[in-house]
């Protein structure tokens, strides 16, 4: 029997409402390339979220997100500003750096960006011999589990229109991000507080699938034509607009990402509870306990993890993930395990 | 009432075994990234057809395939070999290029590519002031619906391979092309007569989804990591994987392209038999009637399809394209209007 | 002894002048990267030729001008308008391509673009699933010699403006052109109807060096960053500063220009009397004499020049080129053996 | 009076020697693009120093260098490893990513890098979502005034060869180091332990040019095309090989940077005699004294140079470059002022 697996959000295959509304439309004729009735419909329900209007895209994936959009935003000689553990700094194999692009990185501790990070950045980039840093990229929940409250983004927005930077936000876990209860933050204020972000499908119960939203509408121009020289743009782009109007119709996109929390949240507390660690402070539905490698064996023995880091010869960092269906039963049998 | 729409092959959603496979696997955890047991089952399945040994990968769509097989190919100064109407030369708002590389164009009758043509670009590409044509680049079926027969891919292949010249089909129709009554080529056929292939599902019946096949061996190197880069990795590679097991399990993939092709051969014959000719012969599921502007006047009330091309003042070509799914009613029904 | 070559205007070193005037400052100390005092004298010495404000800059050859220039002006899914015999579209290795730019070529009959060509490819790039063109390119004078009256340039930039496409002139041969009898073009013309356009020294001349003109000044923005980045941007940029003072000190630039029209005038005259004909009307410093096999033949025996096109079983074009420094001996020569 | 400037090695022409050799050959004709006899002559003169075969290339400047040699040699998900302070890290505008490549960099305390720095890069590079580490890229001298011995390149190179990792020397200031008497490595030694590097010219007394040359002869292949897709081919290439004839005839590349190096030593040697120190220790033309803000602005009264970093509230470290001209009176009165 397989091991139960708690190393990612997308190990399955979609919530059963969305499968359930993809054969109700099976057969429903729609033209293509995301100009449909469907796609239309979710961008409706997603704007009754936003409370503004707002130029909505729909992809397949969150590296295409990102690089579509950043490579939209930027001139030749522009960069991007991310966290050295920021998605695209790491885990894209040079997508932005592709698109021609130079990413300048800033340590963290959390994964978080703030404006005086940003600016020692700004100050040592003066001439035209150096890049001229354009556009800040943050991703939230971030890759290391830690959310932005609204005060945090408030700040770091107001900065970089001080400074004239763009301010984009990978929301590949945005539903566990907006859910969790460290972060305040809603759809609306996403729209209100940045420039572009994008709200992750894949990682929260679609079978795939994100949506750009483009908040600043002289950014949107065109839009469409980079999605299409990039490879973005689905024929039957009916299939990711039937899955978010499904997701925003009755808030089924939050529910997901509350569960995931919720499981995480159970846990982190259990795992607290008998005195260990985390490298992370719990805030979303990515976790980082810091346990004694013995047990770690243990685990493996009954459940699929990634070892994230080793902190000293006896512990080490473990990483893990639940999702729109994780069942409550495994995290459970988990925490008897600890 | 919505009017039938012969307007492309991509306008419903997905075959309904698919989908029903899709439900049945739902919750079954796999890996993310294409190495999962779903994924891996449609390799052998496709293997099987290949009869040899291949490496190959999914990606989400057609332009997505191109250029990453595009890019991964040549070196920067290599330049693509491609018909005037081939769709990377016209429809792909330049993905190529945004890839660094040139498309040097013939000119031809049919959509369909000859070793004479070639040979006056080999020929007026001479030194390092001018790019190295690398990669022939053809559609089959091509985008105005002609097929390529054995003995022409063979003699294209033979001569590519005596020019150090690579061959890669764009298969976006394959499923059209291989079961044409004009074309006498197989998936065996496909694996030994081409470098690098790909087996088109999005316009097949399938949600969405594209299988490159790398059948010579060095070109398949780090593929990944191509794929990776430009945003072709879907986290839930099932998604593709399960699709194609079950279009491949029991030649359900043949079978949804002949009842295309079967359609759009009752269209020809009828419109053929009230007198009318074609801008191209019949050969594939998209076919181009000359007719008169009033009758396709008429024809537009009832049903949606694109006009193509202006023949005179008083005729011009329409694209008719039908599908896996496309009823015989409604062929029928388009037939008595003729 | 050598032969003596008509190949090309870039056969010999620079004029002398420019030689004097280089030892002159030799040891003088000037900042760097073109933005020394010797660089600034050029820019106010060509723009009272220019009898306007403008953005000036110096890079080291054609190519590098043309790639700069043209990625600078372009976002990422627009195109450029070129000649299939333009500069750029044959013999630059795919260099504005590998800066990720489609060219959309029309044919010509004399190397001249008209706006009923370019009419065509507008008309046919409707969406974005086509690149969008947005800059016609042309050489003055052409790759085969010909040259733009200010007629033909008002009229084809008018075109431009109304469809908001850029214009950018490459110059490589400009002091040819603007000194030619057949075109009545000056400099402040080529200010006043073009958004870009370079002036060549390198084939008039100079020991290398192009002065990119930017007379639209949005366009101007930023420009230093293209340069550089791409590798343009020359540490002792005096270099081409101090050549272009000189050669627009007392008009010594249109004198090379007027003095390599001339012995190529002198060649078709003669060539003409002796009733051959050309390829293209003889206009500026490049010619094309249609010369029966045999002639040519003789002809290589006591001359270096390069055989342009078959024309029929008997008779060849070949491609003469005179220069600042072309011996009217070594003219008075050739027309000896004709 | 203009103030003597210890700004940088390129604020003067060229060597009378050279200018003198330019005079001299200008009215002979030659043909373009490198292929000259002046270039071949250049070549052999160089290939007699590194007592090899090579295949050697001539462009105009640093970054065009970089650029080239970096994006010839990788695939498009490779990947350069560099010092944070290195040139194409920092003060070259994005150029290598603007080829599509990443740079991997690593914190040096000297601007030299070690096996151990690279083995941390690629132990943390391990599969397809991440970039491919596939070059080292270091400059000699660097750009803090270090040298590499030939133990240090030794060992550096043996660990790349190891590790299937190309190394590339930026020799920007090659002469500086090769002449340092910290540094005991030849041109010879240069051929035996890179795969290639490039010679240094517009910063020891040439009026530009760079040679690039590739040892390892595989890569050599179609490189030409590199340079001229980049606009690195001067079509007067034989202002570049008249250049490194002249300087590679009778020792004159070594005498300029040794030159430079006496007036460097000198001057560190009399700071170093008033109790000043160094921010990294003096070795080539760049020296990097930390004196007294006060004492730096009577400095400033008399003589231009950067202000390289503060140190503390009441110090800096300079910048002091001396190159293949300065004249030792102006070292002698910059030291009168300590």
């Amino acid at each position: 029997m397989k091991k139960y697996s708690f190393k990612n959000d997308y190990s399955e295959g979609a919530h059963p409402s969305i499968l359930q509304r993809l054969i109700e439309t099976n057969l429903e004729q729609a033209i293509g390339y995301g100009e449909d009735e469907f796609c239309d419909e979710a961008r409706e329900l997603i704007k009754k979220h936003l409370k503004k209007d707002a130029s909505i895209h729909f992809v397949s994936g969150g590296t295409q997100a990102n690089l579509i959009v950043i490579s939209s935003l930027l001139r030749p000689f522009e960069s991007v500003i991310a966290a050295e553990s920021g998605h695209i700094a790491v885990h894209e194999t040079g997508a932005i750096e592709a698109t021609g692009h130079k990413i300048n990185t800033v340590a963290t501790n959390n994964g978080k960006i703030t404006p005086e990070q940003i600016t020692i950045i700004l100050n040592s980039h003066t001439d035209e011999h150096m890049v001229k840093p354009k556009l800040v990229y943050i991703s939230n929940s971030t890759e290391i589990g830690s959310v932005y409250t609204k005060k945090e983004l408030q700040t770091l927005y107001k900065f970089c229109q001080e400074n004239e930077l763009y301010l984009f936000v990978d929301g590949a876990r945005l539903a566990s991000a907006l859910t969790s209860s460290k972060c305040d933050l809603t759809l609306e204020d996403m729209a209100n507080l940045t420039d572009v972000f994008y709200i992750g499908g894949t990682k929260n119960g679609a079978l795939l699938g994100e949506v750009i939203v483009i908040n600043t509408p002289v950014l949107a121009e065109n839009f469409r034509f980079h999605i299409k020289q990039k490879g973005g743009m689905l024929a039957k782009g009916r299939l990711i607009g039937i899955q978010f109007s499904e997701m925003f119709r009755d808030d089924l996109f939050f529910k997901m990402g509350k569960h995931a929390n919720q499981m995480a949240e159970k846990l982190a507390e259990n795992i607290s509870k008998k005195g260990f660690s985390f490298l992370t402070e719990p805030s979303s539905n990515q976790i980082f306990p810091i346990l004694p490698n013995k047990l770690i064996e243990q685990l493996q023995q009954h459940f699929e993890f990634y070892i994230w880091q080793k902190i000293d010869e006896e512990h080490s960092a473990i990483r893990l993930v639940t999702s729109w269906t994780t069942p409550e039963l495994q995290v459970d049998h988990f925490i008897e395990f600890i």
